[in-house]
Order: C-alpha cells, then structure tokens, then sequence
C-alpha cells in the first residue's frame, strides 16, 4: 500500500502551525514568514518557484524529499486560499500561481465543492467535502500507486494523525513562541507510541527536524 | 548583577512540562518518567542522587551546568511537594529527601508560608509567598552574588517569563507528545525576541536541547 505523508511542516515552539489572521496578504497570519525563512533560504524551495540558486546544505536535503515518489496530495482549504463559507467566484485559483508546484491532482477539503480546475504542469485542484479516510480513497486512486502527500494546514494534518492515517511526518520545529494561531499537536495524545522510528536532528540554521515514521 | 538561569527544563512536543494528576507517587502526573528519561541516564544526576555511574556524553555535559555559579534556588510549591492548600502537618520535607540534591537556600513559593526548613548538606526550604520580582530579591540577597536558579515547575518559569526576568533559559524538547498537564509557552509571544542568543542541538538520546540566553 502507498504511504501517507506529511513533510517539512513547520511549528513553532509552542506548537502553532499557523499564526493568527490569515488573509490574502498573509497566509500564515502574525506568523509572517518566520515558521519558514528556514525552507525559504533552500535550493528545494528556489526551484519550485523557478529561481536557481538557494542553500544546498541539511535543511535542504530533508526538504528536498517532498516530492519523492509523491502522487497526489491532500490539503486544507485554507492552503489553497483565505476564503471562507461559499465561494464568491471561481476566477481566482489560489495562492499558487498559473503553474502551481504540485504536479499531481491536489485534493482541497472545503464544504463548498466547486469545479476541478486543470492549472500547468501538471497541477489539477479537485474541491471535495470528505472525511479523511474518503478523501485519501480518492486520492490514492488518483495517485497511481505512489504516495500521499497531506499537505497542510495544521487542522488538516493534525486530521489526519488523529485518524491514524499518516506513516511519515516529518515537522521542524522553528525556535520561536507564537502565542496564538492554530495548534498541530492538540488531542494527539501518546502520538509517538503510533511509529516506529523517532528522529530528530538540528541544523544550523537552528531549526530542529523532527520526523515520526513507520513502514 | 548576577544572572537568573533555569537548567534541564524539559516538555514535550506540545509544550508540557509536567502532566495531569501530580500526587506523591506520581510528581509529572500521566507523564510518569517519559520527560526525564534523557536526564536520569547521565552522571550529573546518577551523582546528584549519590549513585556512582550514568552517560557521560554531550546530554551529561549539558545538564551538568545545572550548579556553576548558582547561590539560590526559587521553585514551586509543587515541585516541593504534591500538598495543595493549608499545610496538613510540618513534618513532611519534600520530595527531595534529607540531603535535598541543592546544597543552597531554596526559597518555596506558596500562598501558606511555614517556618523554614535546614536539611543536610548546606540545603535550607525558606517559604514565601512572593511575586517573582520580591521572590528574585531574597533569593539574591541569599545568594551572595552568584546566580539564582528558577528550578520550576513549568507555572513557576512562566512566571518568571513573563516577567522578563530570566538570562538563561535551558529547555529540553523531548520527542512525545503528552496530551495534558502544564504547558511551558503560553502568554509568552515572541519570548525569543528577548534574547540575544538561540541554540539548539539534538543529542542522540533524541532529545533536543534549546537555550535562550542574554548577558
């Protein structure tokens, strides 16, 4: 069977996925770009979005296995944009721009499902209201053999833990207190106790990868 | 003026630094041994509790900075014992035996103060009840211009957090994730921003040690 996973998830010290007051000008809210200077600074991340130099140490070999064997990914509304309740339009297609760095049909969990919508290079967003288990049904089959990825936000992931879905989760965990935004690991108790393998190594960029495995 | 530090503070994943449902059996509550697993195996602790073996490796060299320079400690009442309310009798000195492991003045904090206490070995229990500015003045005046160690528990460091009164903040993140109990960082946003100096590194006990320090 094809594995469920999580990468390069960012939390703060506190545990908060995502500040406070998401909007369009501010996907992560107050959090700003701290949770992810650490990936920004990364040659994985500088070629998803089309420039070409970036940091090639640690922090970017771990993040650079996002992708590996990846056939689809499953994610939040609120990753793919900052509206809420029923869709205004279906003009805008999310923050992810006319060629968005997926590749592979992306599952987006809304109670308001609207058309799939074919992007460039490969991205196709499909908008259903599902449980996880339904949700990663369909993605699975849409994923051709490969793995899931669950992308995020932190509601979403921490779904997907607590139904006991997910085989590989890597988080880093960003030196910093937010105070305020949306918990990961809230009602996950003894989550460890569900994987095999427990890592955890710091770079020097200062952050501290975390990653929670089981075959 | 002389340093205020807190040494081999560990939580969880979630922030707790003790679980629910402390009593005398059980001083972390459901977190039994689970966050100090790392800290038992060195010699620094083997030797605080007059046992002659124990790790000696980067996880020791780390906890073993706990005592340099330090000439008092403030701690909790519940990290003195697991009573609540009025004192029930005198005669019960703590958890930490009749040599206590501090060999210095430790200054209790509680809402029902009780006579002081001179145990074996240089440790006396000073009872008071004391905002943290008033608690840090005695235990300076006590410790003679050495350091003053906040030994917890996590309400106790918050406290002092919160009150901008802490140089040296040493916490060990370990890899589980607790559920319940008493978290460390809330109401402390952007507590980080405090200090001049962030560090962190894994050990390979798997524990992740972080220190915010200031001069």
């Amino acid at each position: 069977m094809s594995r469920v996973r999580v990468h390069n998830f960012s939390v703060s010290l506190d545990g908060f996925g995502t500040g406070e007051g998401q909007s369009l000008e501010a996907p992560f809210g107050h959090a700003g770009q701290r949770l992810h200077e650490w990936f920004f600074a990364t040659q994985t991340f500088q070629q998803m979005h089309g420039q070409g130099s970036g940091d090639t140490g640690v922090d970017n070999a771990i993040a650079g296995t996002w992708g590996d064997g990846i056939g689809a990914e499953i994610m939040g509304r609120n990753k793919f944009g900052p509206q809420r309740g029923p869709w205004e339009n279906h003009e805008w297609n999310g923050w992810w721009g006319p060629d968005p760095v997926f590749h592979t049909p992306v599952f987006v969990l809304t109670h308001h499902p609207r058309p799939s919508v074919e992007m460039e290079g490969g991205t196709v967003f499909h908008f259903i209201d599902a449980t996880p288990q339904e949700a990663l049904r369909q993605a699975r089959e849409a994923a051709g053999g490969l793995d899931v990825r669950i992308g995020g936000g932190p509601s979403t992931v921490r779904e997907f833990l607590a139904a006991d879905l997910v085989d590989h989760l890597h988080v880093t965990i960003v030196p910093i207190v937010l105070g305020r935004g949306i918990r990961l690991w809230d009602g996950l108790e003894d989550l460890e106790q569900r994987f095999d393998k427990v890592e955890s190594v710091t770079t020097p960029s200062g952050v501290t990868h975390l990653t929670f495995a089981r075959p």
